[in-house]
């Protein structure tokens, strides 16, 4: 975006300075957690069950994703199962040493797998792995697995404008309304939907007709953007047919509550009894 | 970031509409190119080599990393050759119909491999795309392959914090100088280069002892960030180093050329006598 933009900048106000360094005192009522540092800020393992595969998660639109596919896996694979762990970012749980471990970013959801010795970290890496490794939701063919691949890593690209990073964070979070900041990202945000609408046209899912993990990573944010009317989310209209269609499968549905928020939420899973 | 900000939202100044509209009266001379519809704007076919593997892009922090991906291969396989295009997104050739065909978003890089059909679009999945093609610079060991491969999401999670989707537009291109922006990016941009700082320490790239898509997908951003006095660019010693080391590489030099902006740009390639 920055490339086409024909406005220089104008600097005005605050003057940026030569050595930016962190004020903990100003700061911090601003920024809250967000420092400039990384590594962990206390000495704690996490828990570990019998399973193969941990996923350490909550669920937010990244987070989700790793729990719908790992239901995708036990509604495909009846030896499939899984453990799952809640890692309460608002009480600061992925800033402990055993999650440091999974992920030195401290972003949920990451995964350690026993069996090989492998941490993932980054919902795409998680979906990428648990796909080649129980081979499902991925083509394998070579030009499909590009197409699906493209459209994984476009969701990671894409996110940052519109959820937290971006659109999330300057229309409701953010300590001023800035006209500027919101209408940069509602417009990268609906062209972003326009592609996803475009590339649904006449198709089901978004690499053809099968399902596959580019949905998965897709499917919880996009649903959240085209659920709103001041995005004007009704006009886009594959986006609704597909949303509703994902939403229907049972893995989804379950999905969704495996660490997720609402009164049938499952804070932890272990066996395929947690989610009945 | 945004689940950690203890204020909530204070709305003053400017009143979010209901839903919103683009105006292109108001919002083009703000905004330029950024609008908020997807697809081709003019009618044209893209040109085609005699190469597999076509290259449409130009040397942006993402442009380079395919070719360097593209000299790696080159340099590891004497029967590998390619054919590279610019694409001038100053001048809109990322909205003709050519280029919408092999990335309906529009960004470049993207490739098209004339042996398989795929088109590829993101630099990640081109990485992937093209490391398991040829069978290089990615580890196919589960374990080693779902580090290199979270190493790779990372930074494309990440390239909006620190890029021209957030800090280097803020500080540079914004309209107005706004702390509360600047210093937002600022921090987490420090934070991840800290988190791959912490990751090269006692490592010679960011996956182990191995040279991988994942030190080219970092490479060419985290270079420029560490070479600024703002960041205390200098403070970041393992990157420091990491940084120098790539930079050595036949391959990388090359990379920077093709497609680059330099006085030895190489604006068109074919064929490997044209980076002599």
């Amino acid at each position: 975006m920055a490339h086409m933009n024909p406005k220089p900048s104008i600097p005005e106000g605050y003057t940026i300075p030569q050595v930016w360094k962190y004020n903990e005192e100003t700061m911090k009522p601003v920024h809250g957690s967000n420092i400039p540092k990384s590594g962990p800020q206390s000495d704690k393992e996490l828990p570990r069950g019998s399973h193969d595969i941990q996923l350490y998660g909550l669920g937010t639109g990244n987070g989700v994703k790793a729990s719908i596919m790992l239901e995708e896996l036990v509604e495909m694979d009846e030896t499939f199962d899984y453990d799952a762990y809640t890692i309460n970012i608002m009480k600061g749980d992925q800033f402990t040493s055993g999650f440091v471990a999974v992920n030195p970013n401290s972003k949920i959801p990451a995964i350690f797998d026993q069996s090989t010795g492998a941490r993932v970290f980054e919902s795409g890496a998680i979906l990428v792995y648990l796909a080649e490794k129980y081979g499902k939701l991925m083509p394998t063919d070579l030009a499909k697995k590009a197409e699906c691949l493209s459209w994984v890593f476009f969701q990671v690209g894409a996110g940052p404008y519109y959820g937290g990073g971006g659109l999330s964070h300057f229309k409701g979070r953010a300590p001023k309304n800035w006209e500027y900041a919101i209408d940069r990202y509602t417009i990268e945000t609906k062209r972003i939907l326009d592609v996803l609408d475009k590339a649904l046209e006449g198709k089901q899912y978004l690499c053809g007709d099968e399902y596959t993990i580019a949905d998965i990573m897709h499917w919880k944010w996009t649903s959240g953007l085209i659920s709103q009317e001041y995005l004007d989310g009704a006009s886009y209209s594959n986006l609704q047919r597909w949303s509703k269609t994902v939403a229907e499968r049972p893995a989804v549905k379950r999905g969704e509550r495996v660490l997720g928020w609402g009164s049938d939420a499952i804070p932890e899973r272990h066996s395929r009894a947690d989610t009945n």
